[in-house]
């Protein structure tokens, strides 16, 4: 994978992404806070998976899109955060025993080994409900038109349901053990990661007033960054080392699972990932220099090792 | 269990509600229709699950209190389909092995027995997601100031969450075994059950544009009916036929299951939903004889037997 970045860049991307990373983190600290009124042991659930390291890929992107066309973090974080909310459900439903059935993410037990099966599911549910909760909060909206904000959440609700994440999802459990082409395997990336990482960055379009046009290039970005991301993901899962990714590899292989190195080789998916990545910065070319931290987390998808 | 209606009054009430249900019915065969772009097993599933001879008791809730101040049904049926959605994704995760471990559901095997348990939770899931896509699609939405959707949506996440629905089901599922007192078997019934009809009352009062007075009346009486209903499930489990209900009784017991008879008897917990009844449709006062239609629908949620 060749990735015209020198040590020196790499490590300010990351610092960035770290500084960024620390904002969502205390939203999240907010909006899950302990001073909820929810059942005790239903509030230690959602925080033990919502608070174990994840990147914040997704609200770093809600943010970021947000401020290319010109709005404000600080009336952003809400929706990023509501972002993170949704992903984290998603990982503690597909990490249970029907479905992928994986002990361990990001090098800590999977929420279902510490809380239960019962309790994993109702945590997702919990999650995905606090998600509308909060980007509907009246204190927490108020510097957005009603309009603008009907749009994000009717965005955020399509990429995480059917015809999106959920979708993805389901065709990717169905298709365990069976022989996929390549249409397939394409239709479950684009769907079980990509959609929603396209919707992060399309909402931070929408709510930061973007242009039609401005949109139209976000949504570009965000497609390609959003395969990308998966396609590296399998990579990962071959090529991985075990301590840095936090959770098994070989896990894909083991469990015949429809994967872009599969179908296409290791070599070929490499090269589709940097052709993506390359894509993806240039449909930034609209917004000129603003851009240059959606380029850093397109970069940081394609060196990224967990 | 005293009831003042005679025979011909319950089948007039119940030829009401047929025809509301027929409506809702009509809608939601739209909302979630073969022509979806989902994958055809979890579309499939859906509709399973969503056709299976529901009530539709929640939505029609949604219609009547919405009428009753003013609202146009055509306009408040996506709000009313959307609750059904949302009650439909929780009794599908409700049934599930980890949780009540349920086999059969109005007289038909439950959505895991069938479609497998990945796919149950999925199924719920899109459900779920679904509903907030409906009630922010543009199309569905035009009638209305998007002030009050917004206000609609917060309300119904946070009837279904941790602080709701979510958090009572935890509740009990944490609870099983244990011997709870008056409070906790309270709480339990308020938020697991009680927390969507409060919503499904409330929202069609927001949306038919009620008076501050209108929706407190309109709370204390989803309040009542929505504990109520819950009592009277805790009495059928008892005392209810299977072929009647569609399910087996006694499970309740069995499972050793928090329930208002376990705690004050049988006699006493039909005293108390029959003056929750009683309170419910005094707390209707305010809107004279225009409130016929939400006093059936609280009668028939006292005689009922199933």
């Amino acid at each position: 994978m060749k990735v015209d970045l020198n040590k020196e860049h790499e490590t300010e991307i990351k610092e960035s992404l770290r500084a960024k990373k620390e904002l969502i983190d205390q939203a999240l600290e907010k909006y899950v806070s302990w001073e909820h009124k929810y059942p005790p042991r239903l509030l230690e659930s959602m925080r033990y998976s919502l608070f174990s390291g994840g990147k914040r890929l997704r609200p770093i992107l809600t943010l970021a899109a947000g401020e290319v066309v010109g709005g404000e973090e600080e009336n952003l974080l809400p929706f990023a955060s509501a972002i993170e909310l949704i992903h984290t459900y998603s990982l503690i439903h597909d990490d249970l025993p029907s479905m992928d059935n994986d002990d361990y993410r990001r090098g800590r037990l999977t929420n279902h080994k510490v809380f239960g099966e019962a309790m994993a599911i109702l945590t997702g549910d919990a999650l995905f409900a606090l998600a509308f909760q909060i980007i509907t909060d009246p204190a927490l909206i108020k510097n957005f038109k009603p309009e603008l904000l009907l749009k994000t959440i009717n965005e955020i609700a399509a990429a995480a349901g059917a015809e999106g994440m959920v979708g993805g999802q389901a065709v990717d459990i169905l298709s365990v053990g069976s022989k996929l082409n390549k249409d397939e395997v394409n239709y479950i990336h684009e769907k079980k990661t990509g959609a929603l990482i396209r919707a992060s960055v399309r909402a931070g379009g929408f709510l930061g007033g973007g242009s039609k046009k401005k949109i139209e290039a976000l949504s570009q970005y965000g497609e390609k960054i959003g395969l990308a991301f998966q396609i590296i993901d399998d990579i990962l899962d071959i090529e991985g080392e075990k301590e840095v990714l936090g959770k098994d590899t070989g896990k894909d292989r083991d469990k015949n699972k429809a994967t872009y190195p599969a179908i296409y080789g290791l070599k070929e998916s490499k090269q589709k990932a940097a052709q993506l990545i390359e894509e993806a910065i240039k449909s930034l070319k609209i917004f000129g220099k603003k851009a240059f931290f959606l380029k850093d987390i397109a970069n940081f998808i394609l060196f990224r090792k967990s």
